[in-house]
């Protein structure tokens, strides 16, 4: 059966690294028997330009008949000013809520090659291997009421809501526990739970899934806690399930550990498999248009795409090793290579990685 | 005239070390002319086993007489299974709200002599030296309405209010702009604005306080992007103004990057300068009753005391070059003490900085 995969490149570097992912895919159709059709969306600043907003009607129609999306990034200063409602950042949690991908997996890995580029000790990071679950189409994110309102006295204030149901906290906790299952067996939930109620709800929900995963060891801890112990020790970590608010600042701190967020992939998944995968690393508009940006981020994202998505995991695994030899060969792009040390463009790294298939 | 302190020792540990600031303060007293006198009162988990709530009306009162307060650290397991209202927690939130200690200021500082102690790289952390201003009388800590409730299908929800009206972000504002002045002359607002309406209007309100602080440059940094460059590269931060939740998480993951949170004491301040000080650290329940535990951020947080409520910069000063002479000297608690360094205990380290003064 043909998997349908949508591109949406986005905007500043998003299609410079989407050009690889299509190089990428084309060579495993030609060579390595993949059976996809590759078919083209606006989404984000681009999508606003062209059809005047950030996530349109014809994109929405193919993302639904889609089996899986690729997104390069969304954002960029040209689009600060606009309203609310057509600012690229609308069209990505738009998208993120009509296809009901819910489940946010962010890997936290430390490549081998590249343990120099962290800014934390080597021996407190070596061998890093994390996995966040962030809940992705809930919480304060798009929780009402919301808004900006005049108070009697005539002053305004500002208002979001948290709110999570325990239907909600079911569906991710049973993906982190399958997801904990699968990576080493233990999952930390991290809440507020000493302060908010909506946390309190949620540790309770996530005690209640326990007995149905006698292989998974659950601990709870504090955000705050949280933040600290990723910066301390971030290894005696394996899983991490979290909310949607908590679990944007943890993912980004635990990304930023591995001093390689050029290089970390992220899989947003609905309830049936379908997902969006994207590179961690946002738009970069101070370097797009250089030709310079890395594209392994959005490599390793097909790769996490083929074994979330189309169950081709034996072309996962080929994908993921061709990305280590390329990095074991020396290759690098100016956001990994150190002091004197020469780079290749984006063009250059997508090739090297096809070749080494 | 003299200044009527309120000493909250609190849960676990802090017994140990308010004893070493106790005996700090009466050294200052008998040979250094501090006119104070000390009264003892219950917070926490003491308070609840003692009379039956964790902040206690007879607390209260004397917390209001008095010009300064300083705690130890509140909470434990053996209170963990009370009810919310019961909780040590809530003693520490009720204190802050009935005091109006909106202003938390928490410097994250590197001492020289225990670079090695942080988990990131010495080229990173070296003279870190960074404020971290929160919010914290308001926010998702104490918006309404919040609970858990049963909706119409039957299942749960737990829910809360962040909500910040503009004489709240006014205040804190100008509490931060002011600290930037005193240090290095900038400041970064920490919101998530490009999602939720009360960081917009947090943005908002920043802004408008700019013009009337010539001399500190405001930027913004989103809190994702806020968590990810402390880890990178934590120096490009001088003064961070944020929300109570944001604040609680940041400061945390600043107070570890510098490797010694038993080091770093704190400041919550209200409108006229009164405060409450107390060291970053929690209660530690695992090495209570050991005597091991480092008094120096609380005996820190006596000097932060000295020179925003007393006004008895000159004494503040001789604390400090106290514990900057007695880690010069190689005296460490265990917390600070390198595989194979002999370490001192909570009451020695405390002997030591009296000695030193
Ligand atoms: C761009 C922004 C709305 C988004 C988020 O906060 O979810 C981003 O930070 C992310 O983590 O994908
Ligand atoms: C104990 C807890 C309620 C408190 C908070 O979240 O404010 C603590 O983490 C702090 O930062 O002082």
């Amino acid at each position: 059966m043909t998997h349908r995969l949508l591109m949406l490149p986005g905007d500043h570097v998003g299609p410079e690294i989407l050009a690889e992912a299509d190089k990428l895919l084309r060579c495993l159709m030609a060579d390595f028997g993949l059976d996809a059709e590759l078919e083209y969306a606006n989404l984000g600043g681009c999508a606003v330009d062209a059809e005047g907003e950030p996530f349109p009607r014809s994109t929405q129609r193919l993302a639904e008949e889609a089996d899986a999306l690729i997104l390069g990034a969304v954002g960029g200063p040209q689009w600060d000013g606009l309203d609310r409602d057509r600012r690229p950042e609308t069209g990505l949690l738009a998208i993120r809520s009509a296809l009901g991908l819910f489940a946010n997996l962010r890997p936290a890995i430390l490549f081998p090659e590249l343990v120099d580029a962290s800014s934390l000790r080597p021996d407190v990071v070596s061998g890093l291997d994390i996995l966040i679950v962030r809940e992705l189409t809930g919480g304060i994110y798009f929780g009402q009421p919301r808004g900006i309102r005049t108070r009697e006295d005539g002053t305004r204030e500002g208002y979001n809501t948290l709110v999570y149901g325990t239907d909600e906290i079911e569906r991710i906790g049973r993906a982190a526990f399958e997801a904990a299952a699968r990576h080493n067996g233990s999952l930390c939930s991290v809440d507020k739970a000493n302060v908010l109620e909506s946390s309190e709800l949620w540790r309770e929900v996530m005690e209640s899934l326990a007995p149905a995963y006698p292989n998974v060891r659950l601990s709870h801890m504090y955000v705050d806690n949280a933040a600290m112990q990723l910066v301390r020790d971030p290894r005696q970590f394996d899983v991490i399930v979290t909310g949607n608010l908590f679990g944007d600042i943890l993912s980004d701190c635990a990304a930023m550990l591995t001093g390689s967020i050029g290089m970390l992939p992220s899989a947003s998944l609905d309830e049936r498999g379908r997902g969006l995968y994207e590179p961690v690393h946002g738009s970069a508009p101070d370097i797009s248009g250089e030709g310079v940006a890395n594209p392994l981020a959005t490599l390793l994202s097909v790769a996490m795409m083929l074994r979330h998505s189309l169950d081709e995991g034996a072309l996962a695994d080929r994908v993921e090793r061709a990305v280590g030899r390329v990095l074991a060969d020396g290759h690098r792009t100016a956001d990994l290579a150190g002091p004197g040390v020469a780079s290749i463009g984006t063009v250059a790294m997508g090739d090297a990685v096809v070749n080494a298939l």
